[in-house]
């Protein structure tokens, strides 16, 4: 079995939602999605499986991970061990270089860093679509970190589907096109409810069907349209598609609210900014941060205005990332 | 003809609420409302018609009427002249005690005090449920500005419904039942987008659909749960109800989006506080401000708590108010 193995991957946003599984076990979502990966934001982890350890041993950012993370990452290396036919237990440490659980999709890095790291040290090697399925079964959206760039994740919910349909694949890689996401976090606090519970209770919202069935429109236009690296084209679309996986959440039972009195500051402000000729637009993960969606050439004129907001409390600017890979420099 | 006649009509807050026309011209509504008037907000209307008048002449908060405004009472005084078979113009002068166009539904109000006013003063007298019909052609809310108390508004959406069926009656007189709305008055600028276009696009939504052929079973458990004066039993369904409002707006092409960054702070601040302990629920119309309601007891206490916020410019107390009532002191 080769020695411990590092692997980076970077968050990602996504364009249209993942919210709701078909088959919450497997996490075969609801519908099919689609994201950038966020050069600027990543997870860096690295695995070794040691006969000697009596158990996974799970340190993040250098602290041990609590129960349910620590549950959830073990969950994975059992998928990987049965993969492997291997009954070691594993040393697993990542970091973020950005706040977790701020609904930066801080799963989506970490559990596509983590299958790539992990299925390398027990001595796999699987292809692109192999570790986005793989990855997926973690965090759905991790599936969205590992390839590289522009990514869309296919669904695979025909009633015959099988877990093994359900990846991600690239669309454009990452300097097809010169977008940003200008990123701003207006809480560093935790969420009060995660994303899998909103994922479990996504069937509570009466709107959850009507959403569903239009969706395919949505979805070929603003792919359509980022095939084309037509911000204006998709960002109407873009922004409502946001605004939708708020109003899931918002009526489900119970609710789960999700924005600050700064979300709703940004959002105005960009749609203010987008009448005076900006070309920006808006979209939102599960929770409260704003990502502010421009061509290169606006960025920075972006971020410095985000940056006066008072409580608006740091501004990421990201370009669009690669896919998960390999590093030589391990983290222990 | 009489003389001149003034009226006093309250505004109202729905907890049931009226979002999208059946009718537009006759503003008939998709579905059945439940409100409560409000006694702290008053609109105060004097009019008198004169045969010397060569036109309508409408003044507002000692103001001539704005175009769009006018034409809107014209309209309203239109219907009144062809019920008294009159061709008279009328001198109407109108003022709120709270501020307009923020939310607190001063249509209601204004076209409810007009409608009693006017009808009068033109020798009509027309029966509590003649004026709501009335009133309801003038702004939908209105209608529930009639009767005294806690009101239903009765939509009559069959094909073979018309015009006269569509009125609003009391449920509960003003005394029954000491529910206080406590009014987080956010914003006193006027709305970007009014009510009526907000009606006019409603069904934009994806939505609607689903909204209106659920609200049934939400109606009549509200219902209940007012006749049995039973906040915490239509607690959860009215903030839901004010949220599915917000969400139909939200979700409009073009979207409309009233709440601010206050909006969510003090509905965020209500469900924490309902977390230690006090029975307070919010609703919110068509516009920023915050309406929570609670008992009698907690009035003051709730009032007090959301003065402390920066971002809440007034708040108001109000019990339930009485129905529209002649006034023997004239604006003019």
């Amino acid at each position: 079995m080769p020695n411990k193995t590092t692997a980076i991957a970077h968050s990602n946003i996504a364009l249209i939602k993942y919210w709701g599984n078909f088959d919450a076990r497997l996490r075969m979502p609801l519908n099919d999605s689609l994201s950038m990966n966020l050069d600027a934001l990543t997870t860096e982890t690295t695995v070794e499986f040691d006969d000697a350890l009596a158990q996974d041993e799970i340190v993040l950012g250098g602290e041990p991970a609590d129960e349910k993370t620590s549950a959830r990452v073990v969950e994975q290396l059992n998928r990987i061990r049965r993969e492997a036919k291997t009954k070691s237990f594993a040393r697993v440490h990542s970091k973020n270089n950005f706040p977790s659980a701020t609904g930066l999709a801080s799963s989506a890095s970490a559990f596509a860093a983590l299958t790539l790291a992990a299925t390398r040290a027990a001595g796999l090697e699987l292809s692109e679509r192999q570790l986005s399925i793989l990855a997926r079964q973690g965090s759905g959206s991790a599936a969205r970190s590992i390839p590289a760039g522009f990514v869309e994740w296919l669904a695979a919910t025909n009633v015959t589907s099988t877990s093994d349909q359900s990846y991600a694949r690239q669309l454009l890689p990452p300097d097809a096109w010169d977008l940003h996401d200008v990123i701003a976090i207006v809480s560093r606090d935790a969420k009060k409810v995660g994303s899998s519970e909103g994922h479990a209770v996504v069937n509570t919202s009466p709107f959850l069907g009507e959403r569903i069935s239009r969706l395919p429109i949505r979805y070929h236009r603003v792919r359509r349209e980022l095939l084309n690296k037509n911000l204006k084209g998709m960002g109407a679309e873009i922004e409502t598609e946001a605004i939708e996986l708020h109003m899931l959440a918002m009526t489900s039972r119970p609710p789960i609210f999700y924005w600050s009195p700064a979300t709703v500051r940004v959002m105005d402000a960009v749609r203010q900014w987008r009448e005076e000729g900006l070309e920006a637009y808006y979209t939102l993960d599960a929770g409260p941060n704003v990502h502010v969606l421009v061509e290169g050439k606006h960025a920075a004129e972006v971020a410095n205005r985000l940056r006066t907001f008072a409580d608006v409390q740091e501004v990421i600017v990201s370009g669009a990332g690669g896919g998960a890979k390999l590093s030589e420099a391990h983290l222990f």
